[in-house]
């Protein structure tokens, strides 16, 4: 498989100068004119190149991206996502992977863009479904993998290998290259993969920062570079499209901490992701140049901290971070806390602190509490009762909308046009976010002048097709179903499960036991009844006694012409009639379950 | 009762002029001067003045105010919320009047500010444990008391009583007036209390709008005199107390919702409120002006339109509104559809069109949808999905965020400003709001110069006292606790209940089945085992198999000495073995729920 090397026969194929006026929204735009594009590789391959978002297009997280050409196949990131609130139980969302079924051999390697959950957290599960192949990082991003990976001891062994950012791999047909970006972890990698076909590119999760806390700028001569070679199609990140203007450096946000800490006379706590490893530094920093200790809580913020450290990609000094104990014996304003839970999530740190839960530390007037992370949608809710918390508590609390604490890991749309530019690709496939991300995408590199039958809004699964040098979105599926992960369950929890969950939710359940003679069909004892979640059982003693009345005549009105019970029958009119009482009393329809024991 | 009137003896008492410099968020600000407030009345009776935010001081939601004097008890609002994620199946939350246990005849009555759910929805539940107190509302404000009313067919008649905005209330020792207000439907009044300790204000949910659609300008005369005649406290709508700037005019919107309109070529189709009555009158107009017909989807919709037409609360034409049948015949250009459903709720109209279960619409290219209403927190992730599938669909999708369509309803800090300018209150207590809200309010009346302990943010249920002219926030509180309404229980849904809900929706429950011989304690038969949320049954065959097997080891392996079978010794042992067992096989906790019956 080492026959195809990265130098394809390039081949000008020059481009109709676009002059259109963009009429989108009913505005009329100044006229932009759109380069004439660089030398474009025209296809040489008996195949055609076969690209599609598995997940990652229709949602925000699991993501993954496939390349498939002739035999081979590689994919692009391994994501999780966090269920929705129809999905109670699940712990998260994976890819589906069944198109690969069988075709194990021919997946060359699974390529990682950076270390966050949304684009490594499948791999504990999908490596051993996809026959562990070898799966490419960098140091840190390997690091975070590796470290996950201890929790899953009995998935085998997976296939970690890492990427140095000046060597091209050859993954079958396909010949990768990378290149820096920033985010807000450090170590991301956007892709190129060179095919038959021509050039992808996939920029992973990015920023441009040109003041980037410790991390590399983006290689942007390497970009532009590429551009000039010619880009087939941009797989592009879509997070903060639909916001304007340009994304702030990281280190801004160091400015704003350094006055908020500059003016704090009491404990400073800091709630905010462990996954923002730039923002841990900076809270570090800080804390350092104003004397203050930082204590660490949370698990997952606690390990990413030490790995980081390990790899030499978080500069602490040996006696800043303290334990807890320590803490509580300095004086106020010489202590930090950085912790989990900006998110208003139950059992972290930030939530114990705030409902006096903490083994150590419980709010006091002077504190400040700094919310150091961008609200998750659906979460707004969570973290305003976290914050009424805190402010009951007497804190003082300051969030990013207050004033600004945090930079988002994202390009905005004038970043977007700015790599649209520097890349210059003849297709554009907005990727990571949901449909009204994708579309936002879609607007930018419409007001860049790209026509709006190069900008693929893709679902998750639709295969993209790219042969001669022309793309089109086939409407070719392959499975992008979720597949979700419930303890050690991948993908066993269905529909329907999920929906039982809900009913219950709803209403709760009633449960009726009938012991019945198997021969006469005669009622032996009083029925049962078992119900959780419908109504407070203490206080409804009558309707129970009511509803088990109802119950003993259902059983004894027995059809006297059939000698042999008829259990089903009894169950159904136990479902049904039992049903309609509870409904009527209560305009609840908890679930009946109706057993029958025959003795 | 009628002893005192409302021309309680004045005494001037000159306060100190405050120059302090206001230091919140360490800005200095210019030093400004707190006007000495006007005459203000003296203590004259022999009670104490007791106010308390019964609800809406922790949630945003059944708001409810208690003003007490001696005896006599009114109450301001009666108002439902709807409930959080912890919250599975209920309905909505009420405000809690066990205060009220026994001197339901001391209450004099309940006025309403206006009609929307969060100020009326308590009442069908409330009124007949208060043993059906009089209820005072504007005209349009009882139309809709009147029409929700309709579907209590079983609570009593509520002694629903007209609001006379000029004519004052004796209501016991209280003397009640009104002030019109504007807020986004018509007809709102705040509410003025003169009181033996002085004169109490409560601005219901408002805004100042000086172009209002379909209602009159705020009786600014009528605020200001009576900031003259002085003010003992203010309790005012902190909604968008953390907005800086004045709130749009409603009117605005009209000019926004013209311009789409006169740019559209397909079928306009606006999702709002039913309860947003000048939004949907500003549809209808533009739709008329621009010779649409409207077609109401949405039953509370129709029905809001229909109270506030006969009420003369609405204007229009009478051919504008068609039934979808009639729409379908129609050029999509000459058609508005006007539908309930734009936070994402699932069986509401935009949601049935979006997903193509409408009877009568679905999305087609073309189609303009307007989101014309803010997300209400925590609905975000849904209408962002509902978003998804319309822009899927083909849709153009239009949100506030996007194109201002929305104006709020209420005020922002600097109309709070002017309020408290005007009224000039000793006190102000900030309300309808949580926590967060309610210390936005409380900084905006320090920007303009309150002392900081004349601002009293108070829990729910926490009594104010005042009493000579001086008010102090006690630590006595009455009953604010959840009432919970599920179908037609009210209250009978406690915390364990709600605990079983959410159990059994994160990973279902396992009834076990067993039945013994009393005597010997012999099994008999196989045990039954029935599973909901918790695996795919069909899939998990071997895991039940081997539970089943495991339950009949527990119960073979009884106490030899013991002659009699212990069930319950039995159902702890097969809870614990059993729940050990499939956690251990699945990492999940299903509720278990053993049942022994004994033959």
């Amino acid at each position: 498989m080492q026959q195809h090397s990265q130098n394809f026969p390039f081949k000008r194929k020059p481009r109709t100068i676009q002059r259109t006026v963009n009429r989108a929204n009913g505005a009329s735009r100044p006229v932009l004119t759109k380069p004439a594009l660089a030398p474009m590789p025209m296809g040489v391959g008996k195949h055609k190149l076969r690209v599609a978002i598995v997940g990652g297009a229709e949602e925000v997280g699991r993501n993954m991206t496939m390349v498939e050409y002739g035999k081979d196949i590689i994919l692009i990131d391994c994501g999780l996502q966090f269920p929705e609130e129809d999905q109670p139980g699940i712990d998260y969302i994976i890819p589906n992977v069944s198109y690969l079924k069988g075709r194990e051999k021919d997946l060359k390697a699974i390529i990682i863009t950076h270390g966050h959950y949304d684009h490594i957290g499948g791999i504990p599960h999908l490596s051993p479904i996809l026959h562990h192949p070898p799966i490419y990082g960098t140091k840190l991003t390997n690091g975070i993998i590796n470290k996950r990976q201890e929790d899953f001891p009995d998935k085998g062994r997976i296939d970690l290998r890492e990427i140095n950012v000046d060597q091209p791999l050859q993954l079958g047909i396909f010949t990768v290259e990378f290149f820096r970006v920033n985010h807000n972890i450090p170590d991301c990698v956007g892709i190129i993969v060179h095919t038959p076909e021509g050039t992808l590119v996939h920029t992973g999760d990015f920023k441009f920062d040109l003041m980037p806390i410790m991390d590399e700028v983006t290689d942007f001569a390497k970009i532009a570079n590429l551009g000039k070679q010619g880009v087939l199609a941009l797989m592009s990140d879509s997070t903060n499209a639909p916001s304007p203007g340009h994304q702030i450096s990281e280190s801004v946000i160091g400015f704003t901490l350094d006055d908020i800490f500059r003016k704090a006379h009491g404990r400073i706590i800091v709630g905010t992701f462990a996954s923002l490893l730039n923002r841990l530094q900076q809270v570090i920093w800080v804390s350092e140049k104003y004397g203050r200790k930082v204590v660490i809580e949370g698990f997952s913020m606690k390990s990413n901290i030490e790995i980081a450290k390990q790899l030499g990609y978080l500069k602490v000094n040996a006696k800043t971070i303290i334990t807890p104990q320590e803490a509580v014996r300095l004086p106020d304003d010489k202590v930090t806390v950085m912790c989990t839970g900006a998110q208003g999530e139950s059992n972290a740190a930030l939530m114990r602190i705030a409902t006096r839960e903490h083994r150590f530390f419980r709010i006091q007037k002077g504190d400040t509490v700094i919310f150091s992370s961008s609200v998750i949608p659906g979460n707004e809710r969570t973290v305003q009762r976290l914050k009424d918390t805190l402010l009951k508590e007497g804190a003082r609390v300051i969030h990013y909308e207050m004033m600004d604490v945090h930079a988002g890991g994202h390009a905005k749309a004038e970043d977007l046009k700015l790599l649209f530019r520097l890349l210059n690709p003849k297709y554009i496939i907005p990727v990571e976010g949901n449909r009204f991300l994708l579309e936002a995408s879609k607007q930018v590199a419409m007001e860049v002048q790209w026509p709006e039958e190069h900008v693929f809004v893709t679902t998750n699964g639709q295969i993209m097709e790219f042969s001669g040098g022309e793309g089109h979105l086939t409407k070719e599926k392959i499975p992008s179903d979720y597949v979700m992960v419930d303890g050690l369950g991948v993908g066993d929890v269905q529909e329907v499960v999920l929906r039982d969950r809900q009913l219950m939710s709803e209403d709760g359940m009633f449960v009726i036991i009938v012991t019945i003679k198997t021969q006469t069909g005669e009622l032996i004892g009083t029925p049962d009844i078992i119900s959780r979640g419908f109504v407070y059982m203490k206080d409804a003693k009558h309707l129970i006694d009511e509803a088990r009345d109802k119950v003993k005549r259902i059983c004894d009105n027995k059809n006297p012409d059939s000698g042999a019970v008829n259990t089903q029958l009894i169950k159904n009119k136990l479902r049904d009639d039992i049903g309609q009482f509870l409904f009527q009393k209560t305009q609840r329809r908890p679930m009946i379950l109706p057993v029958v024991i025959e003795v």
